[in-house]
C-alpha cells in the first residue's frame, strides 16, 4: 500500500487540473437552491459532497441535526466536510440537539463514535465558524426569502423541519419539494425490529413531517436504499480516484465498510450486499429529477404508539387514513447515473 | 345455463363412480390427525373440502370461531359443508364467539352476509347436531388424547387456541405441528392499514399463540397467499366439475370471486390479481408436506398497541426480540400441487 | 416470649371451646354460596378463613390463579389455610398459571417467597388433594350447577374469570354477584407508577372481566384499602387471641407486618398507615350486605395501552364511556363488623 | 335591571377615582417580571386582568396558542382584554396555531364559539397590533434577555413552551419559575375520560414540558381549582362592582356560568359547585407567593399512549420514574387573598 503522505503528494497535480470541471459556467439562475439537513455521519458527508460537486447546486445553507452521533459531533463533522471541499463560505447552522421527547436514540456507533468514522483531524475547523442563528429559524427565513424554489433535502431525524412547521405552518407550501431520507416500507427495520433510525430517533418529527409537509415529498426509504445498494467493487474504484476529497472519504468510511460487511449487520439489510450509502439517494434525487426511474404514490403516516412498530413509516395502500396527500416513493434509481454523481464527488 | 336441478340429475350419476376414488385402502395407523379451527366462510369451506377429500387425514373434529361471520353463521355454515361431503359424523364444537377483548371485527362481507354467500339452503343441519363439550375443552381433550400425533390447522381468528394454552399450558408441546393462516410480514393491511383479517379480528389472541405455541409453527401470511394465488382460468375449470361439491362451491364462491375482482379489493391484494383461497394454503401444507417449496424461518410477535398497526405480524428479522422459538414462513407454493388437492376437493 | 410448642399446648382445651361457636344450626338454605378465586398470600388467607368462620357461608369452591406467589405456591398455601381450618373438605382447584399475555409481573416479595411468611410447615398437604378438573371448568360448572346463587369473589388477578366467561359468555349473567380486590380510582398506584397489583398482573383479564360480568360488580380499590385500614393496635390484639389458628396467622403475617411499617410501603399507601388487609374487605362485604356504609356506582373500565398506566382503572365519572354497566364502588367500611370478622376468623 | 348604557355613564366617575389606586408608585426593580402564555378565553381573560392590576407586576409579554378556542379569536381575545385595561402598549404575540402532532381538540364552546362569551365588540383592536415577532421566538428573547427573573405563567396548552425548549435548551434554567394551569392528579377528566383539557389539547407538548423545564415549576391541577372554588355569591358581589372592567367581564362570563352550572358540567367537576376561574389561580399564585397554603413536591410526567389515559397527568408517590425533578403541585389556597385579587382586577 502507498504510504498516506506519498499519495497526498501524488494527487496535489491531479487535483488542480480537476478542479476546472467544476468550472461554473451554468447560468446561475438555473441552480437548484438546496437547504440540506443533516446529522452528520458517513453517508450524510458522501451526501454533502455530491451536492458541492454539483455545478447546478447552490446550498443555501446545511442546518445540523441530532441523529448519527450527537449534535457538537454533527456540526464539527459538517465543518470538517465543507473545510476538504474547501467550501467553508456556505452557512452552517445548529439545530435541534434533542428529538421532540427527548428520549435518546443512539445510532450505535455505526458511523464511529464521533459519527465520522473515528479519525478525529487536529486542524478541524472550530464551532466558532457556526452561523449564530439558529438552524430552525434559519430554514424558515431561508425559505420564506426563497419561496417557491427551495428543495430542502433532509438526511437525518426530523426533528428541526418539525420544529420549523410550528414556527411557521406555511412553511411547506413555500417549498419547492422535501427529499427525506427514512421510514420503510415492508415493516424492515434497522434500528428496531420495525423501525429504520431516522424515524425511530424521533417518531413524533417523523409523524408531523408526513403529516404537515404537504409540498412534493420524495421519501428514500431503508428497503429502496437496501435494494439499490452498489457493489464493493465501484466502491474500491470510487475511493481509488488519487483526491485529497478520495483519501478523506477512504478514511471516514473504513469503519463503517468494515461494520457494512459484519454479520450483524447482514440481517439487517433487506436485500443484495452492498455498499449502501443512505443519505445519497434522496440528494442526488433532489438535484437530477432523471435519477429515479420507478416509484409510487401512496399516503403514509408514522407509528407513534406501538410496542414493536413505534417510529415505522405506514404505507397506506388500502386507503385506510383518508389522506389527500400523498408521498412519492421511491422504488428504482439509475445507478449508472449515481455512480457518476458519487465520482464526481470526489474529483 | 343449464338450471341446477337438470345439472344435478346429470352429475348423479358421475358421483357414484368418482366416490370409489376415496375408497379408503390407505393404512389408517399413517393418517395424519388433524383438529381444524375455523370461521367458515367460503375459505375455509374449501380448505375443509380438501381435507376431507384426502384420504390420509383423518379429522378429529372441527372447532369453530368467530371471525368472518358470527359464530352462529359459522356453526351453520360448517355443517352444510359437512353435509355435502355426506361427512356429518365429523365432531363440530362450538368456540368463542368473541375475541379476547370482546372488540368487534367485521369482516365486512365478503363471503356474504350469512359467510358463505348468501345462497341459503332451506334443508341446512340443524344446530342439533353440534357436540355438547366446548370446543376449547374439546381440544384440549382431542390433544390430550392423541398427544404428539394432532395436526392444528388454523384458519379464523386465533381466540380458541389462546384460550385452550390456558386451560392446558402444555397442550402445544402436546401438538405435532400448528398450521396458521393469519398475519403478515410486509405490513401489507387487507382490514386495516397494516392488518391482516385474521390477527386484526383478535391481537391479543394472535399474539398468544405466537408467543406459547412452541410447536412447530407454520404461517400462511396474507402477502404469501397473494404471492401463490391461482389464475381465474383454474377456477372456471376447476368449478365445472360436473358433481354436487361442484355445484355447491360454485353458489357459494360466486359473491366472493365478484368482489375480488372489484376495484376495491385489487387495493389489498399485494402481488397478482388471481383467485385466492386463503385458508386452503395453510391446510393444503399440513396435509402434505412438500407443498411449501420456500420458506424461511423467523421469530415473530404481534403488535397490541399500534394506532395503525395493532394486529400487525412482527418479523424479527434483525433478531431484538431474543426469542428462541422461530417460526416457518411459507414463501412459495407448489401450484400444481394444490390445484390438484382443489380438484380432488370437489370431485 | 413463650416457647411456641408451650403456647400450642396452652391453646388446645381452648379450641375445644370455641369450636362449639362453629356448629352449623343455620338453615342451610339461607347460606350465601360462595366461590372464592385466591392467589393465596397472607391476606388471601385471611379472606378464605373469614368466610370459613362464618356459619351463614358455603364454600363452594376456591379457584386458584397465579399471582402474588408462582401458581404451585398459591395451591400449597391454599391447602395450608384450609388444613389449619380443619376444612380440608373443601374443594380446591388449580386455574391459570400465566396472565393472558404472559407477560409476567411479580408480587415482589411482599408476602414473602412462599407467599406465605416464608415460615414453610413441613407437614403441609400435597397437591394431590387438589381436584382434577381446572379451575376454569370448575367455575363454569359450579356457576351454571347453581345458577342465581353464586357470589364470586375475586382476590387474585382475574385471568381464571376472564377465561371463564370465554368458555361460557352467559356465566356472567348466571352470577348473584361479583366482589372484587383489585384496581384503583385516583391512578394510585402500588406497583406501577398508576397501577394496582391485581390489575397489573393481568390488565386484559381485569378488562375482560369488567367489561363482561355484567352481573351487580363491587369493586374494593386500592384507595379504598387504604383508607380504611385498621390499626396496629387491633391487629396485636386481633393475633393475641390464643387459638392455632391465630398462631398461625401470627407466622405468616410477621413478615408482610415488618414490610408494611417500613418507609418504601409507606409511600404506596394513600392515607392512613394501618393494617391493611386489602383482600379481606371484598370477602368481607360479600358475606355482610351491611358492611360497606358508603359506595358510588360508576361505569369503569381498565387501560391497557398506557406506559405509565397499563392496568390502571379508569372510573368514568364524565359518561364517556357510554357504558350501561356500572361498577359499585366502596367508599367506607364498619369499621367495627370488619373486626368483629376478624376476630370470628381466628377463634 | 338597569340598562347597560345607563350602568356605563354611572361608572365612568367612580373609574377616574379607582384609577389612582393603580399609581405605581412601587419601586420598579422588585416588579415580577412575566410572560403569560394564554388561549385567551374568559378564565385567561380573567388572569390577565388580576395581573395587569397587580402594581407589583410587569408583563413582558403576552405569548398567544391555541386551546380554549382558534388561535385568530385568541389573539382578538387578548387585545380586546388588553383594551378594555386600556393596556395595549403591553406586547401580544403570535404563538402556535396547532398541537404538536397536530390532532385538534376543541374545548367545545365552553367560553362561547369566540372564546370570549359570545358578545363580539364592534369595536375591537385589529390583529396589526400584533407583535411581528413569533410568540415562540419571543419568548426564548425575552428570557435571555431577563434571564434569572422571569416567571412564566402559562394557561394553555404548552405547545409554545414545548416548541421554545427545542429553540433554546437552556430556556427552563434561564427562568425564575413556572407556573402552569393544566393537568390532574387523581385521573379526573373533564375533557376525556381521564384527561384534563389543557394537557389533553396537547399531550406531548405537556410531556416534554414537564420533563425539561427544569426550572421551579407549580402545578395548578384541575382538581385543585375544582377544590378551591369560590362562591356564586361572591361571584355575584365582584361582578356588581360598578366598573367598565366588571361589565366586560359580567358580559363575557354569562355564557359560561350558565354552563357552569349545568348539570353536565357537574359531572366534571371533582368538588365543590361554585365559581372556579381555573387560570386564575395559577397566576394569582405567581403573582402572591403567600397565596398557595398547601402544595407537595412530586415527580410528574404525562401519558402519551394510553386509550383512555392519553393526556393525564401522572404523579409519581412511588418513584417509579427516578425524576430528580419535581414539581410543586398546589394543594389549597388563602381564598380570602384571590378574592381580593379578583375584586382589585375588576376596579
Amino acid at each position: 500500500m502507498v504510504p498516506d503522505h506519498v499519495r497526498g503528494m501524488k494527487c496535489a497535480l491531479l487535483e488542480t487540473i480537476t478542479l476546472q470541471v467544476f468550472n461554473p459556467v451554468v447560468q446561475h439562475r438555473m441552480k437548484k437552491k438546496l437547504i440540506i439537513d443533516v446529522d452528520t455521519g458517513v453517508d450524510d458527508a458522501m451526501a454533502i459532497m455530491v451536492a458541492l460537486a454539483n455545478p447546478d447546486v447552490e446550498i443555501l445553507g446545511i442546518t445540523c441535526c441530532h441523529g448519527n452521533t450527537p449534535l457538537e459531533n454533527v456540526l464539527k463533522n459538517t465543518l470538517r466536510v465543507l473545510k476538504v471541499c474547501n467550501r467553508l463560505d456556505i452557512p452552517v447552522y445548529r439545530g435541534c440537539s434533542k428529538p421532540l421527547l427527548a428520549r435518546k436514540q443512539h445510532a450505535g456507533d455505526y458511523h464511529g463514535k464521533d459519527g465520522l468514522g473515528d479519525v478525529p483531524d487536529p486542524d478541524a475547523p472550530g464551532l466558532d465558524l457556526l452561523q449564530k442563528k439558529n438552524a430552525v429559524q434559519a430554514m424558515v427565513k431561508l425559505v420564506k426569502d426563497n419561496a417557491g424554489e427551495v428543495i430542502l433535502v433532509a438526511t437525518a431525524p426530523l426533528t428541526n423541519l418539525a420544529v420549523a412547521v410550528q414556527l411557521d405552518p406555511s412553511l411547506p407550501k413555500k417549498l419547492k419539494a422535501l427529499y427525506i431520507m427514512g421510514g420503510n416500507t415492508e415493516s424492515r427495520g434497522n434500528t428496531t425490529v420495525c423501525g429504520e433510525f431516522n424515524f425511530v430517533a424521533d417518531p413524533e418529527a417523523a409523524y408531523i413531517v408526513l403529516d404537515r409537509y404537504t409540498c412534493p415529498t420524495y421519501i428514500s426509504t431503508w428497503e429502496f436504499t437496501c435494494r439499490n445498494s452498489l457493489s464493493w467493487s465501484f466502491c474500491d474504484t470510487w475511493l481509488a480516484q488519487c483526491t485529497q476529497k478520495a483519501e478523506f472519504m477512504k478514511k471516514i468510511s473504513n469503519l463503517s465498510r468494515m461494520k457494512a460487511q459484519s454479520a450483524d449487520y447482514q440481517k439487517e439489510i433487506t436485500a443484495g450486499t452492498g455498499f449502501n450509502s443512505c443519505d445519497v439517494y434522496a440528494l442526488a434525487a433532489a438535484i437530477d429529477d432523471t435519477l429515479i426511474t420507478e416509484s409510487e404514490e401512496v399516503a403514509v403516516a408514522v407509528e407513534l404508539e406501538g410496542t414493536y412498530t413505534r417510529g415505522m413509516m405506514v404505507v397506506d395502500y388500502i386507503q385506510k387514513l383518508k389522506k389527500d396527500h400523498k408521498a412519492i416513493i421511491m422504488k428504482k434509481v439509475d445507478l449508472e447515473k449515481l455512480k457518476q454523481m458519487l465520482t464526481n464527488a470526489l474529483k
